[in-house]
């Protein structure tokens, strides 16, 4: 999935009401739905006790929101990669800045992901730590100022020389990873300035799972993607 | 569930590989089976990933492993107990040793599961942590000695004082609550000792989860518990 | 010092700036000399740098803000209760709600203080979790609802009902250990109100580390006590 | 101090009994002693509570354990940086593999010990992770392997290659950065292999604060270093 050219948007359903249980499925279903109409890359990353259903209902990428770098044993109560993969999940976010983790267990993490056959999308606040975690090799990095996460305003727009320099920084230390970014992107014009800047994607959360119209959210940013391609 | 006076059994299947996945549901199928046949109280304890599909396989009790005390929002990568409860569970593990928790927050965990729907076992290492816990009034509390989990010496047989002192302790604080025992429990006798010394029920892992022939160590659970009543 | 039913007054200097190094000496001295002066029984937590020079510079118990629950050994980082005694302190402040601990460790904490040489000052937020604590069978729980915290709004005064509530609650599990209460406490009249409704003592803290005249609210405690005495 | 090109050996001397209160005074007498006979750049990282004492008995750099990434205020036992200053420290250690920590609180760990003026050493236990840590602009890297720290199996006997894969990996991101190494050393021969390897320094613990005569053990580093230089 990373090794296309074409732009990643991954709807993270964080612990929203109106992304669990049936209602992630049925949000799930919705973004299939656009992004096929429009031939764009969408994925989800419902919570671990949705993964399964929604993995079961679409056919588009789920990720969970966090592994643990554990291997399997006696591990009560923590999140094994195997356990995600086997739900149906092809990938996880990593050090969401809601869910930040030490350095080793980062790397170990994206170690583990990858032995369960699961992608990786490592977060970061600031470019110095984009280039940091790209260094551990996960797929995907996402720059994701913590100041702006659920503030409606768009990283790309507020502080796009974040973007800018992530890029810069990152390629100075791994070539190949897909970069994406995110926090307060809610409209197609803040994901085309983030695609613009150079941002191979990007994380959405509250701007799609808490829309009135989620639908219109994800045509907006479908429009924004066709734009550039 | 906690109200009868039949002893309550929760398989806890930790990361197991051997209880992942499809696997967690035959597991769960045949604790189901096994406990129907038997007339015994059996629950079992997937990891979260699988909580949906065990529940949708089986009608007995599915417990999560473990629930983080937070409210829906912004906390990705988190276990809301509203998400446990929408997959079909019905109870939690609060503070297992090997997911050990904040004081402030087993209290948190324990409130915020209730309010979801979900009944809590909150577990500790000693009988004065026991009590300790009993006074944040989950349904059951269970005490398991960490030096003897996955030792398969039971607690019941190696540390019957703990039980008895455990029993005391936590009823000077909190008559209503079930008391379970947990750690080494892998044969009918040891599960019949634990009965015998006042536990209303056990938490057993590796002994299920880990053995040949599961079916064979829950029917002898059931001939411990039938021998009792 | 505990044995004696006389009130006891700490004084928390968190990290505080006005409360550093040589200012951390000052104070202490000023909190000896108004004890001295009115014979009310005062001890001081600066630090953990700073413990060395205030015990030496004063007589009166120094306390810790923290110990780790370890043992001698390779914890490159950590706080042995052992360096804080050798430091010159006997006491510590454990689990203060700016500083939450596992439940578990409370109890480590406790033990490791007690074989160290210190006493413990339990710190919990609610009336039922001051009980738990006192579970542990430290010295002193101190009860410190975190919502009152630097508020200058007393808990006394704010809400009497945790404290009488507490004293119960604690007085079921625990018959010897001195009750604290702290949060917001910054006059004389929170004090006389807080002794009153049975505790017997309190944590102060930006109430006199950042009083513009630290002595003078030290004197109004003097009279809140010899008032009561 | 650390813009010279003469090897800096920093003794670490975690929580051992061996280093502490007194015996950390006089270990840090007899360290300061032998690196002035034979011209050799010493440092000592004793407890937090011991600081204080041995920066007034003694003129070679002092460094603490760890700091937290905090600023003055309501931290109830933190370790503050500008405390950790006021007791006469100039540097500390960071994320030392026995006090692991988020990425981002290394950042700020970095830069909250910078404007209280210390200087940092940044552990890590990969030479992936090594320049991850070196992102961040701390004065030092020290690279540790865990799983020889305390093994007597010396880092630049056993795996060679890891520093001078460190160095590489290093230097592409940071041309600044001092780099240290550590684990295992406990001889002469130990530590000329590593600054052979390119370490521009040492992190030693056990090797000399758990020696019988830890004079001998640092004799021998220095005439190693003179050999070098």
């Amino acid at each position: 999935m990373t090794g296309s050219s074409e732009p990643f948007l991954l709807i993270n359903f964080k612990t929203y009401l109106e992304a669990t249980g049936k209602r992630a499925v049925e949000l799930a279903r919705i973004v299939e739905k656009v992004g096929k109409a429009d031939d764009v890359r969408f994925g989800v990353a419902p919570q671990f006790c949705d993964i399964a259903q929604v993995a079961a209902a679409v056919e588009i990428p789920v990720f969970a929101q966090h592994v643990d770098p554990i291997s399997s044993g006696a591990f009560t109560g923590h999140v094994l990669p195997e356990s995600v993969k086997a739900s149906g999940a092809s990938g996880t976010i990593i050090n969401h800045s809601e869910r930040n983790l030490q350095l080793i267990d980062i790397d170990r993490c994206v170690q583990r992901a990858r032995q369960a056959g699961l992608s990786s999308a490592v977060c970061a606040g600031t470019a110095k730590l984009a280039a940091a975690v790209a260094l551990t090799e996960p797929e995907m990095v996402a720059i994701e100022p913590p100041e702006l996460i659920g503030s409606g305003r768009a990283v790309s727009k507020e502080r796009p020389e974040i973007i800018t320099d992530s890029v810069r920084k990152i390629r100075n230390v791994n070539r190949d990873v897909r970069i994406l970014c995110g926090a307060g992107i809610t409209t197609g014009e803040d994901l085309y300035a983030a695609l613009k800047l150079g941002a191979q994607g990007v994380i959405v959360a509250s701007g799609v799972a808490k829309a009135t119209k989620p639908e219109m959210v994800l045509q907006e940013f479908c429009k924004a993607v066709r734009k550039l391609m």
